[in-house]
C-alpha cells in the first residue's frame, strides 16, 4: 500500500494537471520542491491552464480512485524508484520534452527497480508486416532465455508483438502507457493490458484518468529509453515514434539497435536510416544484440555465480568500475559513466554483476554504494 | 594494336608466369623492372617454378595467342592505364596478395582509364536470390541512369544480374575475370562473357591460357576494388569472395557499402556483418549510394555543366583540392587524398569534376596537374 503523505499527494496532483515531460514541470519541481509547486499552482491570480486545473483537483479522489485502479505510485527516494530513470534529470530535451517524471504510476506484481537494470526495449511500427512480427517473436525469445525482461509500449503491431512473444517464453514483459492505467489503450489491446496488469507491470508517467495525446506518446519514449539499458527497433516506418524512443536511447547513452529487413518494405526504412546514419548498430539476431548489451563479459552466467566469489576472480573491467566508485557516500550511474569514460549501459551491466557478486550495492535514493565482500580472504 | 616493345613482352612474360597478386613479383618488378626480373628468371641455376615457367614460356606464342584472342595489354605509362590503380602499389596486403599488376590483359572498345574513375563495383554471392538480383537490378539502373560503369566479376549469382542489369539499361559494365581472357569462366557465362569483349570490357591480370585459382579470385577482387570508386556489395553468405573485395576497398579507400535484407537470409548475413562492423556503409537504395559516391556534390548534373565556369563559381571544397594540387608537376591521387586528408573516392569524384570544368588534367603518367581555366576572368 501508498504511504500518501503530503510529498506524494502533491507529486500526484502534478501528474494529473501537467502534460508529461514538460521542462517547465520539471525544473518547478527540481527548483522549489512538489508541494511549493502545487501550493503555488494554488494561488489566486494564477489563470494558466495548470493553475486553472490545480484548483479543480480533488487529491482525495484521485488516491481513490488509484486504489480502485490498484495503482501504486512511486516516487524518487522510494526503495522502487529506479536510479537509472535519474539520468532524464541531467540530459538534453527532444522536441521541447524531457525532465525527470515526478513519480510513476504502476500496477502489477513487478519492481521498476528490479527489472530495469536488466532489461530490453523492443518497439517498432504499429503497422509491423509478419516479417517484423516474426522476428519480435525470434529475438524477445533470446532475450527472454538471457534472462532479461522486455519492455515496450501498448500498441498494436511490433509493441504488442514483443509482449505477446515474452509472454509465450515464459519471460518477464513490461508496458509503458502514454495515458492513465485505469483503462487500455488501444482497446483492442485491452486484453494484453489486463495480462500485464496482473501478472507482470504496467508503468505510466500521468495520472488515472488522464487520455493520451501526441506529446504524451513522444514523453512516455523517452521513459522506455531510460527505463532499460538498451533499444531495440524491429521495424520503423521513415517517420516513425520507434525512431523517436531510438532518439532518447542516444540521448541516454543506452544501446540503441535496429534490425535491417528487405529494402523494398517500407516498414524497414526507418530501421535502416538510423543503421546508416550510425544512430543505432545493426543487429540481425539475439547474439547481435547480446554483444551490445554485455560489452563487458556480463551475460546469461550471471545467475550461476554465488556471492562469496573473491575479488581475485572479478573480471579486471569490473574492478575498474568499483574501483571508481568512492569509498564513502554514493554515486549516480552516469556520474560513475562519465569517471570510467564508459556509456551507461555498460556502466548498468557491470553494476548488476557487481551487485550479485555482493560488492556493490544501491542506498535508500538509488545511488550505488561499495559493500564489503563476504570472504575473509579479501 | 599493342607495340610489343621490349618492356610490355616482359611484363606479359611475367602474367604468364606469376601468380597474380604475389607480393614477391611487385617487389621485384618495381625494384630492377620487368625485363631484368625475366632475364633473372631464366638464367641458368633457378629451378623456382617462376623460373621454370619463364624458360619454357615463349613471347612470341603468347603475343600471337593475345592477337588470336583479340587481347591488348595495358602497362603503367600506357595512355589506358588507370591511374587510381597505382594506389595498389601502396597499400597493405590480405591474405598474402596485394601489390601493382604488372599489366592489365584487356578486351572490347571501352578504355580501362577512362571508365575507373567513374566506376562503381556491384559484387555479391554465386548462390544470390531472388531478392538480391532484384535489389542489384534496381540499384544498377539508378547507378547507370547517373552515368556510372559498373564493374563485377564473371559469377552467377549477382555478378552476372549486374552486367545483365547495366546491358538491360543500356549503360557500360566492365568484367573483371580471374582467369585469362581467351576462355570465359564459368563456362555457363559464356554468352555473357562474349556481350562483354564485344560490346564493353573485359580485363584480367593474367595472360591467356592461364586458368583460374582460388588465390587468383583473391587477388582479381583487389582489381575490382582499385578499379573503381566504391564497392556495392548485395548479398553475401557469411564466408563470401564479396567480403574480401570489401576489405580491398576498405584498405584503398574506397566507398564500401553493402544492401541489408531479411534477417533470415543467409544471403544477407555477410551484407550485416559488414554493416554491424562498420567495414560498410549501408545502403538501401540509390539515394543512399549516391551520397556515399558524391559527399562532395559531384553528381548527375556534372554532364550539365560547361568547360568555362569560373572558379567564383566552383565549389569550396572542389577548389581546395585544386589549391592542394603543385603549381608545377602531377600528383597522384593517393597523395593528393592524403595532402586533402579526404578518402580517395572523395578526390577522385572532386578530381572528375574538375577535369570537365577544364581546371585539372591527367598526364601521360597519370598524374594530376592543374590547367588554366579557359575563361579571361580568372
Amino acid at each position: 500500500m501508498t504511504e500518501w503523505d503530503q510529498e506524494r499527494r502533491a507529486r500526484a496532483v502534478l501528474t494529473c494537471i501537467c502534460e508529461p515531460g514538460h521542462l517547465k514541470l520539471a525544473r518547478l519541481v527540481a527548483s522549489h520542491g512538489a508541494v511549493a509547486t502545487v501550493d503555488a499552482l494554488r494561488r489566486n491570480g494564477d489563470e494558466s491552464a495548470w493553475a486553472r486545473r490545480a484548483k479543480m483537483t480533488d487529491e482525495d479522489v484521485l488516491v481513490q480512485r488509484a486504489g480502485q485502479a490498484q495503482l501504486r505510485f512511486v516516487i524518487p527516494g522510494d526503495t522502487e524508484w529506479p536510479v537509472q530513470l535519474d539520468d532524464l534529470a541531467h540530459r538534453a530535451e527532444i522536441q521541447g520534452l524531457g525532465g525527470l517524471p515526478v513519480g510513476l504510476w504502476a500496477a502489477g506484481p513487478l519492481s521498476v527497480a528490479e527489472f530495469a537494470p536488466r532489461s530490453v526495449a523492443v518497439v517498432g511500427a504499429r503497422a509491423a508486416t509478419r516479417y517484423g512480427e516474426a522476428v519480435t517473436s525470434d529475438l524477445v525469445g533470446g532475450l527472454i532465455s538471457d534472462g532479461y525482461t522486455v519492455v515496450s509500449g501498448g500498441a498494436y503491431g511490433i509493441d504488442a508483438a514483443a509482449h505477446r512473444a515474452a509472454l509465450a517464453s515464459g519471460g518477464r514483459t513490461v508496458g509503458v502507457y502514454a495515458g492513465g492505467l485505469d483503462e487500455a489503450y488501444p482497446r483492442g489491446n485491452l486484453r494484453l493490458f489486463e495480462e500485464l496488469k496482473a501478472e507482470h507491470l504496467v508503468v505510466s508517467e500521468v495520472a488515472p484518468g488522464v487520455r493520451v495525446s501526441r506529446s504524451a506518446f513522444l514523453a512516455r519514449n523517452r521513459l522506455i529509453a531510460a527505463l532499460t539499458i538498451g533499444t531495440v527497433v524491429v521495424e520503423a516506418a521513415a517517420r516513425s515514434g520507434a525512431r523517436n524512443t531510438a532518439s532518447w536511447a542516444n540521448e541516454l547513452g543506452r544501446a540503441v539497435m535496429a534490425v535491417p529487413g528487405p529494402v523494398f518494405s517500407g516498414m524497414s526504412t526507418g530501421c535502416h536510416r538510423l543503421i546508416r546514419d550510425g544512430q543505432a548498430t545493426l543487429v540481425a539476431d539475439v547474439d547481435d544484440i547480446r554483444a551490445q548489451l554485455a560489452p563487458l563479459g556480463v551475460g546469461p552466467l550471471l545467475a550461476e555465480r554465488g556471492p562469496d566469489r573473491l575479488l581475485d576472480d572479478v573480471e579486471p573491467e569490473l574492478l575498474a568500475v568499483r574501483e571508481a566508485m568512492p569509498a564513502r557516500g554514493g554515486i549516480s550511474t552516469s556520474d560513475l559513466a562519465v569517471k570510467c569514460g564508459h556509456p551507461v549501459p555498460r556502466i548498468l551491466g557491470a553494476l548488476a554483476e557487481l551487485e550479485v557478486l555482493g560488492l556493490v550495492g544501491q542506498d535508500q535514493t538509488g545511488a550505488w554504494r561499495l559493500k564489503r565482500p563476504t570472504s575473509a580472504v579479501v
